[in-house]
């Protein structure tokens, strides 16, 4: 009767899934209110374009450190903001340090302003008021009322054009606002040069080149208006134009079609009957002008944007229907398939329709037989979004990986991308965490390049000898704490990347390399302290540094975390990480203390990126380093911890609200960390094809995967209460471990987790 | 016998016509002290490349007028100048106003110093003193020594790379210093990026954005040394940085191979001995770094000076060989293939090996069929320079008038070029002279492109009323005087070429067009003031404005010139200018005293471009408006006085010193008004098929011309005092007429001036 039951429900479920619209879930607001750093705005999956509303970006001035307003604004979009800025067409999702932001497009009425105003005095300024009710945002599709100006916004995208729908009342002052000199993470120096042409009364093109995040980086777009313009204009905000010559021989600020300059921003203005919708296709390309109009050509060659709307939400409910999923409430499958939404954003598209990208050489590239990403966010994302894809997204990871091999290849460093950002590497973290990455694509057998020349291209970005320490690393074994601030957590992360490979370097046959990477993965143990269970800092002289405390985020030598979260990262060793802690018998304990001791607010405030919402006791989920973390009790002799714990974070990190989000998503690796452990297992060492099963919060999964196969994952007796497994069966066999393979995953067939509400010891 | 003497004389003048090495009489030197603003460095014919020492170029404090130092600076080099700064790699030649000198390359000895220091004192910088006695400049060929560091530099060039070679003496503090910042016409905000990449040990790529002259410009650059440097390092000079995010975790100074900034200077490093060569090839692309390197490869594929050297002076040599003169001293001589030298510098190739160059809307261009030229100071050069073209250049017109063509079709104004430079235009000076290059290609035959879309780009760029008080032009037959500042000349220029673009379209059959043009043509009437006998500045009401200075060139309606000189431009209708103003009776006088009257310096002080050294009387030879006015005497009862005074401005404005020409060589326009008048004819009205005759002064010369005819130019009893023509024959016929057509001159044939002591009344 039992297996009756469970095929019948199973029957009923899956019939339910092919027919669920699966987009109706996922809630691009979610996030937007303090730290997540998501936008609501418009996307497709992986898109080029990300249309979306900035609330304010206020100007960064730079003072060597990072300023709270700015680092509030990553995404563009604050929840709790009165005012709308405008609508621009890139952005990061969930990032902690940011740039984009790029053309900004706002529709007004009435007096026409060129500056955005202020949210105290935005009468002042093109901006306008908003509220939350007139408001909807879902996947590839964002609708607000303006209120100053009454118009109607509605946005929707294909990969690399921007759709704008703006219904006006009637008005003889219509204006469309095109601000180039609008950007997040914006200051003085930013906008390095600008260049417009207007083509004809509804077609403007032109680039835009920014210094930010992404040193050089040059942004070409096209503009279409449905509607002919009746005039435009332009004004140069340039507090020191450069020599214009005998440019002075035209008024430049009225119907001039041939702009150029640092700080510009322009108008277009319109007679508007009540009602009147004017649409704008704005489609981008890294390469050219020419590109951007190809672009817009092949993927919105019609007006209509209900057609660009829905042919963008098919997309996300196919990739949705990668992983469909049953759960117990409405709103986990809302923090379900937001999770998967935030997991789809990043890395995006980096080449124009014609297989055009422009590299870090500033040369215009062909990607033959691949689409070149960028936006890898790899300090973040090796950890679990990348492993999700080689489960669930073998195709475009890759992808991801031939583009990290074409960064190599162009990187006159001769190194894999530490964080890729539009042809650039922002160098941001700490790590060579491509490693990681390539590695898991070549053991799980999805990479379809040259795997020996994806291994030496991880060698040479590992012997960097002048990158961030590592000289001193291969010297020495560990990086002293004299020479560099994040000291210890930069040699725990290279000891685990050594040790992918090592992994890489065994498959591929190549044991010199096996060799030397093996001995460097044990460095880890050059920097524990056994005196006092913890991970040091140690100075060149080989003593552990004197002033220390394990709590503190700030100056210990580790970067954005403390040494508690730090010293449990081994990934590619826990139990000799556990034994010599003193074995299950002294880390359970420690690692249960994790979670239940009492931190003062002021213990994280100096540290960007952990912020009190993310925290759990001293656990830091809302930043990435200790993501593993719980799912260590498998290696103790508590393993149902790992269940308990789980199932606590979840609860206590994810929710349906704007605030859903404990901390920045990471371009989805929060979110690929949520979509594994309500599957019910996760990639503590990708690299390994080992995961680890924790404790599953959907009552049942279907993973059809790209090979054909299809894995059911169902959770027997699935409820609130019951977040224990009293036993998990793969294929009717019950696994004696709790540890699952990649192999066993994507052979297909049924996973089934037995849930209990009492831990099985 | 004199008939066998005259065979006699030419046989023995072609034959050692045939042998002559022409390269020694051109003297790059000529023009570089005050005010010719010519280069004395390296480059081949038309080349993109213009290789040249930079004795200074003054930072220019940017403050809405010109500064006298920035002016002096226009070609980089100032014959008194006691210290060299440096050799970069692209120069105008002969302007007025400037813009380029880019990528410096700098070689010391001794201690690093990243900046060049200053003429006082050199030793604080890397600049260095030399002097003449140790400078060698010809064409393709520079040679000095830099005493500071004893090292002998030579220069040398092809089309699209810069080839230098350093002797050095016996060093370990050898240096190659690349100043990325240097540049001509140079100022704070010019230059708007820098990137470079240092390859490997002995190759270095990039780029430089600036917004001087020319608005958006990019350079790109590769460079090969001979020699792997020991080390390199660089410096970013902004006083603002762009944001560096985390590219901090290198250290950018020493050995960084990824550099981009605004204001860069980089140095290398090497060990030499005593006389040890290091070379370097400097290639340039408008498009890529790839395309600078292919360049290199396919121009400059061996490590060989001498070739180099040879293979441009050959070129230069072949170019020389389509006028083959004979003239009564070496002096002429060298003033003649000086004046053939700097005629053949611009306009310069702007396209890569591979037909590629980017165009005004910023995107790359295929040239299909033709080769893309750029550096058009048409204001001046379609006087006589492209006249010449027409006439010994005419395959390379053709491909200028296809260029222009391009111009126009990327242009968003859609008009013509004015004043193109680097897929920019400056719209330096004033009219829309393409037309009359465009008109007078097609008048001759040459241009093989499409005729009437020529036209159609004559017209458009014609009618635009925006530009320079066209509108009012079209609207009332004259620009007011209350609208433009140069409301006179811009109505004579425009009537002019209006002039132009009627006898276009009267070939083409495009009668409408003939009839409005023809009748625009006129509107220099309008400008003219019967009761004063001078052009003067019209209100828009209908009168002249009263306050009048006939002499002054400042604030009195002409660009560059005063009434004195501009009420004689009627170009395409002397006679009936001449009738206008009395008759031969009373123009006559009023001509010769132009060449007499006294005028003190103050006069002219106030003008750019009009100098003391160009002045004969109150005639401005030294800037191009009156450069047809001595010829019109031939409209006159007294043509030989055309005779006496043409001898009389070449005798006083072209010498063979350093400061031999009386002004700017304008781009080649003074010099191919020098060979012009040697030669015994001018172009007055270009777009008409006639020349009005002068007197030669060479001996005799052959004109070798595409079209495979030979011209042969002979002026018997010539001399130095023989300066009047007594009779000319073509092919043994009297012309009657001091006039002659193209159709004449291109059949081929003998032209034989008959000279005398005593004018032919």
């Amino acid at each position: 009767m039992k297996k009756l039951n469970i095929i019948f429900f199973l029957a009923i479920s899956l019939k339910l899934s092919a027919q669920t619209n699966y987009v109706q879930y996922a809630k691009p607001i979610i996030g937007t209110e303090k730290m997540g750093h998501t936008y609501p705005g418009a996307t497709v999956p992986f898109g080029a374009v990300q249309l979306s509303p900035d609330t304010d970006t206020i100007p960064y001035a730079y003072q060597g450190k990072y300023t709270g307003t700015v680092y509030k604004y990553c995404a563009g979009y604050q929840y709790d903001d009165p005012t709308i800025v405008g609508f621009s067409h890139t952005h990061f999702s969930g990032t902690g340090h940011s740039d984009l932001g790029d053309f900004l497009i706002m529709p007004t009425t009435g007096k026409l302003h060129l500056n955005p105003g202020t949210e105290d005095h935005p009468e002042n300024g093109y901006r306008s008021k908003f509220s939350h009710e007139n408001e909807l945002a879902e996947p590839n599709y964002y609708k607000v009322k303006l209120d100053d100006h009454n118009i109607t916004a509605e946005l929707t995208t294909t990969t690399r054009v921007g759709y704008h729908q703006y219904t006006f009342p009637k008005s003889d002052q219509a204006h469309i606002i095109l601000d180039l000199m609008h950007g997040i993470y914006n200051y003085d120096e930013k906008n390095v040069w600008t260049f417009v042409r207007v083509e004809n009364d509804s077609t403007v093109v032109g680039y835009r080149q920014t210094s930010g995040w992404a040193r050089t980086r040059t942004v070409y777009f096209a503009i279409k208006f449905s509607k002919s313009f009746k005039s435009y204009g332009s004004k140069d905000y340039s507090p020191k134009v450069p020599y214009r010559g005998f440019w002075g021989k035209f008024d430049q600020t009225k119907n001039f079609p041939d702009l150029a300059g640092k700080q510009l921003r322009m108008y277009f203005d319109f007679d508007t009957q009540d009602g009147e919708k004017i649409d704008i296709k704005f489609a981008l390309s890294p390469v050219s002008t020419l590109n951007a109009l190809e672009n817009m050509k092949v993927e919105t060659p019609n007006w209509n944007f209900n057609e660009i709307k829905n042919k963008g939400q098919a997309q996300w409910q196919k990739e949705f229907e990668r992983v469909q999923v049953n759960m117990i409430s409405k709103a986990d499958m809302v923090n379900f398939y937001t999770a998967m939404y935030h997991a789809f954003i990043t890395p995006t598209v980096y080449t124009d329709v014609n297989g055009h990208y422009k590299g870090l050489d500033q040369n215009v590239h062909l990607a033959d037989g691949f689409i070149n990403y960028t936006t890898f966010s790899l300090w973040d994302t090796y950890r679990a979004l990348h492993p999700l894809f080689n489960l669930i997204q073998p195709g475009r990871n890759n992808d991801m990986v031939k583009s990290m091999m074409a960064h190599y290849d162009q990187s006159v460093l001769h190194m894999l991308p530490v964080w890729s950002n539009s042809a650039n590497d922002d160098w941001c973290m700490s790590g060579y965490h491509s490693v990681s990455v390539i590695t898991d694509a070549i053991m799980k057998g999805i990479y379809t390049g040259n795997a020996n020349r994806a291994l030496d291209a991880c060698v040479a970005t590992a012997n960097h000898r002048s990158y961030e320490g590592i000289g001193d690393y291969i010297d020495n074994g560990y990086i002293s704490a004299e020479r560099n601030g994040t000291s210890v957590s930069s040699t725990l992360e290279y000891a685990y990347d050594d040790w992918c490979i090592a992994q890489l370097a065994k498959k591929l046959n190549r044991q010199d390399i096996y060799e030397t990477f093996s001995k460097r993965a044990q460095n880890w143990k050059n920097v524990y302290d056994k005196s006092i269970g913890f991970m040091r800092p140690k100075l060149s002289d080989g003593s552990f540094k004197k002033e220390y405390d394990v709590l503190q985020t700030d100056g210990q030598g580790f970067i954005e975390g403390n040494a508690w979260n730090y010293s449990l990262y081994v990934p590619q060793d826990p139990a000799t990480l556990i034994s010599m802690m003193g074995g299950s018998k002294k880390f359970v304990p420690h690692l249960d203390s994790l979670f239940t001791m009492h931190l003062p607010d002021e213990f994280f405030e100096h540290t960007e990126d952990i912020t009190r919402e993310g925290i759990i006791g001293n656990y830091v989920h809302g930043n990435e380093p200790a993501h593993h973390v719980a799912y260590l009790y498998n290696w103790t002799d508590q393993p149902w911890k790992t269940q308990s714990t789980i199932r606590m974070i979840l609860k206590k990190q994810y929710h349906n609200g704007a605030d859903g989000l404990g901390g920045n998503d990471d371009c989805g690796q929060m979110s690929a960390w949520y979509i594994f452990s309500s599957l019910g297992f996760y990639p503590v060492a990708p690299g390994s094809n080992e995961y680890a099963l924790g404790t599953p919060t959907v009552v049942n999964a279907k993973l059809n995967l790209e090979n054909g196969k299809t894995l059911t994952v169902t959770a027997k007796n699935q409820s609130e209460k019951n977040v224990y497994v009293r036993k998990v069966t793969y294929n009717g066999k019950t696994l004696s471990k709790p540890f699952i393979s990649f192999e066993q995953l994507v052979a297909g067939g049924d996973l089934v987790f037995e849930m209990s509400a009492k831990p099985n010891k």
